[in-house]
């Protein structure tokens, strides 16, 4: 397989890394990756995460393996215990059915090369999202994001940092509202890291602050990621999504959501069929990351913890694709991107 | 001076205590108390916090001082120190006229007396609201509420936690949601642990998730308190509040201020006339307390850290008072409560 380096996996001199996230941005930490169960740990852990980039990193440990010689069995077996690693993002789980049937058709050489092409085109969607995005982004913006949707996420630039990126490389005056993305921190730890490395003027609040924002007119657009998008164009993405939403509209402040076309599932309905990833009590209970370990509430205090909501279609002002942006009726007529 | 009893302050054999809540739910600290830089400096870094308490907690270090001796002059002075420790809450500013009014025509000996009633008063103003609350809750309930409003943060057994406590007591079958209450986890620190020593069945969720459980039908009510009710009903309350009443209306949920009359600032026209308190960059960097601090975003990230929020009157469907439950016409209409 040819060397496919990202800004946070690398397939290098025949050898897989991924950058620990969950250090950033104290600590740049590369780790291994040599087996099917080291990747399926990195996936679970989130030192690999974003919709995107877990379905590339599942085909790069495949397509590795496969060149190494692993029988086809072994490597089916993989895609199915990948596949079960996340269940709310739908790139992971589309890319384990391409393998499956490529396995079928074409056999191990076949995954090193769709490996190669997924890699290869997730670099051009992000391309071709920011560039439709950042035409929507005005000269002077105060734009707010949610969890991190950039190059951490991506094999390219991102998906709706991705857009904040290019409008400022096209000299657009653009400030970035980062809400800290409870309980995991992905836009304290992750968007703010990116955006101070990319020279945009930032200033990272408390996920509860957005709506006193949205009163105070301080916020002209808002721009998330996603994970899964259904025909109708309800969508999955961070928790915190549907809450921004809702203020959104009220607020009249258009929101949009960046999506490359694998992260649309025109086999599921609606939001309705999107299972939700509930996680462990502890990252509610406290924090746990580079810099310590700090439980603050109560020992066995029950927790809710949903990785994702659902924002229904409606409340959606566009999604913005790697073919170009799409409104509620588009999709519908379409039954998805 | 008397001896006066509370949850988090005690004034026994002629010495203040204060229990340290930044130490909570992990260490049960008393601190002695003994000048008014050392309650400043309680306040100022929430070792007391709730808008009654730091009323109370005021002027109980001025009483003993009368009491002690100190001369009426620095009293004056202490009294303007106070005042300015914290600026959102009305409780603490009031009191501190109060006192100040007091010393002009009683002397130190009314600042005592003053104190002793204002104890006393807090402990019945927490007994009627809850009785007013109870009644709106009905027979099985589940309630979400919103950083901490029990007896840490009054002399007697809160306010919207009062009401929760009420109906429980009441034998209502009540299922309450604790939001977490970033930046300083006043929700999953005390409430939560308040919860579990009542027996009230409990869920904690990060802030951002209540707007999904609403969207699921698993809200009957909103309970929150409050730090200044202006006279046309605009609410004061830790951040967070707004997002969760915009969200409320939204979703056609009942949206409840608990508030004693002492909360209420009828001088106050509307939320615009109220000061906003912004704190440190530090608490939304990371966190801090008993179990050791975190810092997890990169360093210098610029932050937006307002502590409290104005929810606008028309989000709210009742302010429940001592004296009952009012409506927003009701409010309009005698300018205050």
């Amino acid at each position: 397989m040819q060397d496919l380096i990202g800004t946070s996996i690398q397939y290098q001199h025949k050898s897989l890394s991924v950058l620990d996230q969950r250090w950033l941005p104290k600590k740049t930490c590369w780790r291994p990756c040599n087996t099917i169960d080291d990747m399926v740990y990195m996936i679970r852990t989130l030192q690999i995460r974003g919709a995107p980039l877990i379905g590339i990193g599942a085909c790069l440990i495949l397509a590795h393996l496969a060149e190494q010689g692993m029988p086809e069995t072994a490597l089916y077996a993989g895609t199915e215990q990948l596949s079960a690693s996340r269940p709310t993002a739908v790139n992971l789980g589309h890319c384990m059915q391409q393998v499956q049937a490529i396995l079928q058709y074409a056999g191990p050489a076949g995954v090193v090369e769709y490996t190669e092409n997924l890699f290869a085109e997730d670099v051009r969607l992000c391309k071709k999202i920011a560039q439709h995005g950042a035409a929507l982004i005005p000269d002077k913006a105060s734009i707010l994001t949610h969890c991190n949707t950039g190059s951490l996420a991506t094999a390219g630039t991102g998906t709706a940092m991705g857009v904040i990126r290019e409008a400022k490389a096209q000299g657009k005056d653009v400030h970035l509202w980062i809400s800290e993305t409870r309980p995991l921190l992905q836009g304290a730890r992750l968007t703010a890291w990116e955006a101070a490395g990319a020279g945009i003027p930032h200033t990272l609040i408390c996920d509860s602050t957005a709506a006193m924002l949205m009163a105070q007119g301080r916020t002209d657009q808002i721009w998330v990621g996603c994970d899964r998008v259904a025909a109708n164009g309800d969508t999955a993405n961070k928790i915190g999504t549907y809450a921004l939403a809702v203020s959104a509209a009220y607020h009249n402040v258009p929101f949009y959501v960046a999506i490359p076309h694998t992260s649309s599932d025109s086999t599921c309905p609606d939001g309705k069929h999107i299972q939700i990833e509930e996680r462990d009590a502890a990252e509610v209970q406290g924090v746990s990351g580079h810099a310590g370990t700090v439980t603050w509430a109560a020992p066995q205090t029950p927790v809710y913890n949903p990785a994702f909501d659902i924002t229904p279609a409606e409340l959606i002002t566009g999604w913005v694709s790697d073919s170009g942006v799409y409104t509620q009726q588009q999709i519908t007529e379409q039954g998805g991107i």
